[in-house]
């Protein structure tokens, strides 16, 4: 990766971690068996270490990418049984407390669902990737062919220059150079339409589950409110809680926010400060340098109105 | 959990699913040893079996979170090995599907930077809930001692009614009582006001990853328009790559855009049917009830600042 362009040298604190400063690393971070545990560390070093060699780089980050998966399925897992046990916790408590923390519950079980869905998305995206590695592989034995003819012509022309051998070879080579000229032209077509595909469908997915999981985590802040936090005295009595139906109707809205949530209401949109026109896409839009000190931070929208086109870019129908 | 207002039993498809259909489940959900595995399971079994009976389902819920924390924590490294899996993939292939991948793996580098940041945060939520725990632990034994007392009473009640030891016994009572009344407001106050921070922090965090992610994913998108995926037949070849100054240019948007990033330009907001006053927080704001037609679908801009104000509502004061 070429650092010089990479995020993580910036190490200057970001505005939010200024107007907020960040906590201490989390404590369940530093154990046996290095960083991320034993499992981790095999199913990392294991991965993708067979197949042909043109494919095997792919082959291990499809490899990693079911990890991911995998780890994300547990969390995902774990997020409901947090949603269980506060709930539950929140029942030996006041009737406000108790009434909040099960809708919270509620809240946090959605974001787990959510998490599911995901991994269902991700895997679509992870099976277009094993089809790009799939032409990889069934291309390989061109490429290993070409290489044996070119050492038997070798061969040939140190032990007898002469050989009626060398001409059979070498019309051979012509064939097996067509066929290999064909294969990398499919290949670069295809690892082109499915790379741009696969990672339309999983920045989708990414826009969709986090701007869900943002708008549920404004609901709960929106239940939170709802908790009476002003201090008793002993022997004081709090007011009786009376917000079943507001919580309620927090849910409700949650529930048809959710619903109604499609990839044309995204919110968060990017501030490209080049323009990209789609007509001309692939290559860099230099025809009007003049117009753009104007288009400066121009929000392209026209850029969001084309991803949200599901026909042509949804691998799930090239990946079955 | 009360399963009526509950999202889970929502089965009708949501827009977004409508527009574009889910896709089967996950090829990684169905394995030996249950759902999620081995470990999944043994550690949600163990989780908080011991410990003071008050405190067992919050220590629980603690535990969980630290399971969670971890699941997460692995996810994160293992997205970053998928960035620089994708990153050294390209590196085989063409000039512009190589820079393109580079620039993705920065990308999704970035997506578990932010992961890793998130759990660190998540980590202070789990300690404000500890907290809680902690102040629950302590009360037990003083919930023990009222309870041995009266058994005491009832015991020579039965033995003995006319025994001097029963006045004491009751005068014991009377100041055992005393305690209990404090012990349960010094409860009620801190369950009430640590569980509006941690939760008020953990949202917060949320709400930050996944608007940062989003912002991520749309910066991704936008590099995928550069890779030309134009078809090219055998033997042609494709015109020059010259997309490094506009990639570039998008890798230093997205950080510009996540450095610039605070809670108050949080895009996405929720939609609340009801009006909530912050004056009358803990309330159902009744006063005006001729104004809710008026009011419906409102977006809640006051809370939303409210919320931003991390003076009061930060834990990691209260948590160290």
């Amino acid at each position: 990766m070429h650092k010089t362009y990479s995020l993580r040298n910036a190490k200057a604190p970001t505005q939010s971690q200024l107007q907020n400063p960040p906590p201490p690393p989390a404590t369940t971070k530093s154990r046996f068996f290095g960083k991320g545990g034993l499992a981790y560390n095999f199913r990392t070093r294991t991965a993708g270490s067979f197949g042909p060699e043109l494919s095997r780089k792919l082959s291990q980050l499809v490899k990693i990418d079911k990890n991911l998966m995998r780890s994300m399925e547990v969390a995902s897992m774990e997020r409901r049984d947090a949603a269980r046990f506060l709930s539950q916790w929140g029942l030996e408590n006041d009737d406000d407390v108790s009434d909040i923390t099960d809708k919270l519950g509620v809240l946090i079980y959605e974001i787990s669902e959510l998490d599911d869905q995901f991994i269902d998305r991700y895997d679509q995206y992870r099976l277009t990737l094993k089809s790009i590695r799939d032409i990889e592989s069934s291309i390989q034995p061109s490429k290993d062919r070409m290489e044996r003819i070119n050492e038997k012509i070798a061969y040939w022309h140190y032990k007898d220059p002469q050989s009626q051998k060398i001409e059979v070879l070498e019309q051979e080579l012509v064939r097996a150079e067509a066929e290999e000229l064909v294969a990398e032209a499919q290949l670069s077509n295809i690892t082109r339409s499915k790379l741009r595909s696969a990672f339309y469908y999983q920045f989708d997915s990414l826009i969709e589950h986090s701007e869900k999981v943002a708008l549920i985590a404004g609901y709960a802040n929106a239940l939170l409110e709802l908790l009476d936090d002003s201090p008793v005295t002993p022997g004081e009595t709090r007011p009786a809680y009376d917000g079943y139906e507001a919580t309620k109707q927090i849910i409700v809205d949650a529930e048809n926010a959710l619903n109604d949530w499609t990839l044309d209401y995204a919110q968060v949109k990017p501030n490209l400060s080049l323009k990209q026109n789609q007509e001309m896409r692939g290559q860099f839009y230099e025809e009007d340098e003049e117009d753009l000190p104007e288009t400066e931070n121009v929000i392209v929208t026209e850029h969001v109105t084309k991803i949200t086109e599901p026909v042509d870019l949804r691998p799930s129908e090239e990946a079955t």
